[in-house]
């Protein structure tokens, strides 16, 4: 049986090397689709994918429709949820997801975000293009904050353990709760977070998109966050309702929020959130390969799963 | 001898009642010229200083002439430089500072300022103020970046534990080396500041204004700083020449720079680096009474040495 491995991850030949041997006996062809800086996308030729096995990476429908006889998807990013849709993968074609990779990249951004947020960087840097040497008064700090993780996964644990690092309680909210680690004060069922968040000072939504995550931060709850509390979201834009977003910003009952991820992606032009002051909005650059260690994850991840798939182990990472 | 305390620190009744009990025998003036949020000033009636013998705060020239009897001042600023200009203060009079008490407030600002370099935010902002969904390519982490802190003075050290807390190598650069604190992995003599600059990922200048620290930072060691580096200034405005300051952001040799402080304060409106791309400038805001925890330790350190005053002891954080 042979098989044929299509890999779309830009890589060094000394990593090339390492997927080569973890499947010494499979064709191996490189098409690398993103760029080692990240964000440049090439379509390249579908054509490449003929007779594909397994891919690694996230190809496109295009892609996939040359390959019908695909066994298994191992995906770069930690969301998978685009080829859960139906008729995007063959019958019985296998998902891995590269979730653990991008805990490093993702939390330092959120991390970045938040703290620029209590500094209001972003109202400083507005002052800034007009040339103004303006004031803008009291500011916030992570010390004795509470910050409410909502998603206590490989990002939201390494979030945690950064605010945490600089003097923030940490309470973590988990569909299943196990073990405590070290980043968190505390973790409890995600059915508390009407609980928790009308004590939270920062909330950050870290969450897949699943039916039960889609519009999870809706008005209701929006409204019943504490008032000067900070809301982050870097999972999937879906979680978080943005028309009532504008209102909570806007009157000053959120001192701010940072939002990577929108519904829909790219935010349109003319949405009204682009101008609110008090919220970064970022291109959902969190991740990608804008960090060394993220790729070099990405590759471990695949590498590994790649020896399990050829020796016929369970795969890590199982999506479906 | 009856002496006359005028505070100008803004103070709840609490606090006020702590001045007393310090000195029981004084006259207790209470005029803030600060509002409790920072930034407005008010000149006040230079009346209420007639016959000062002790003044808590940072008073203005006109201030000053109406106490020709002063003994002490007592600055809510760390840096005294001001008042140590001739003819500021009446011959004999002592001086002290607040040092000490910005630690958290401007390291805790520096730090967000490098963070938001490192993840590109003011290039983000710009490109949210134009609604732009445009990816910036590569961003820097500071896990096992090398942070250099030419100043390891109170401010410094707090700095540097922030760095290391998330994951970075700190080297300290000090007048006089002593006992290695937590926050630093080493310290060296400020006389090995161009053995060390070539090296660090990060440089942050935390100087008092000195005849030694005035444009510490020159063209030339500006530009022996390595490649893909990041300044940060928030001691002294003077500390940096901004004159060839542009030409290294704007070639790209530096990552960015953040100053709080620059020479002259305000920044004139013309002045070339305001539109620089990869510059955060802020508006000597780090300090200030911006975090409720500067004025408490301001007040910590002004009710200890009015005890002192009024007890004939020697004073802390004395200048001269």
């Amino acid at each position: 049986m042979s098989e044929i491995v299509v890999n779309l991850l830009p890589l060094t030949p000394a990593q090339q090397e390492r997927f080569r041997a973890a499947a010494p006996q499979a064709e191996h062809r490189f098409l690398p689709r993103m760029d080692i800086n990240g964000g440049t996308l090439r379509e390249g030729d579908p054509a490449g994918f003929d007779g594909a096995t397994v891919v690694i990476g996230c190809p496109t429908r295009a892609h996939l429709s040359h390959a019908p006889g695909l066994k298994w998807l191992q995906t770069w990013s930690a969301g998978t949820d685009v080829y859960q849709r139906p008729g995007m993968l063959p019958e019985g074609c296998m998902l891995t997801s590269a979730a653990g990779a991008y805990g490093p990249a993702v939390s330092e951004h959120l991390f970045a975000c938040l703290l620029a947020l209590c500094k209001k960087l972003p109202q400083y840097r507005d002052e800034q293009r007009n040339h103004h040497w303006t004031d803008r008064g009291t500011v916030k700090s992570l010390r004795n904050a509470l910050v409410l993780v909502v998603g206590a996964g490989d990002i939201g644990t390494a979030f945690a353990g950064l605010c945490k690092a600089v003097g923030a309680r940490t309470v973590g909210l988990k569909r299943t709760v196990g073990p405590v680690p070290a980043a968190f004060d505390a973790l409890h069922p995600i059915s508390e977070l009407d609980r928790w968040l009308p004590q939270a000072d920062v909330a950050a939504f870290v969450l897949p998109h699943t039916p039960e995550t889609v519009h999870i931060l809706d008005e209701k709850r929006l409204k019943s966050m504490k008032p000067g509390s900070i809301l982050l979201n870097a999972g999937r834009g879906s979680a978080v309702d943005l028309i009532p977003l504008e209102e909570v910003l806007r009157s000053g009952h959120l001192w701010g929020a940072a939002l990577d991820v929108t519904e829909p992606e790219p935010l349109p032009p003319d949405h009204p959130l682009w101008d609110v002051e008090n919220l970064i909005l970022t291109p959902h650059c969190a991740g990608g390969f804008h960090l060394d260690v993220t790729l070099e994850r990405i590759v471990d991840i695949a590498v590994e799963n790649l020896r399990r798939y050829a020796q016929g182990e369970a795969l890590n990472n199982r999506v479906q």
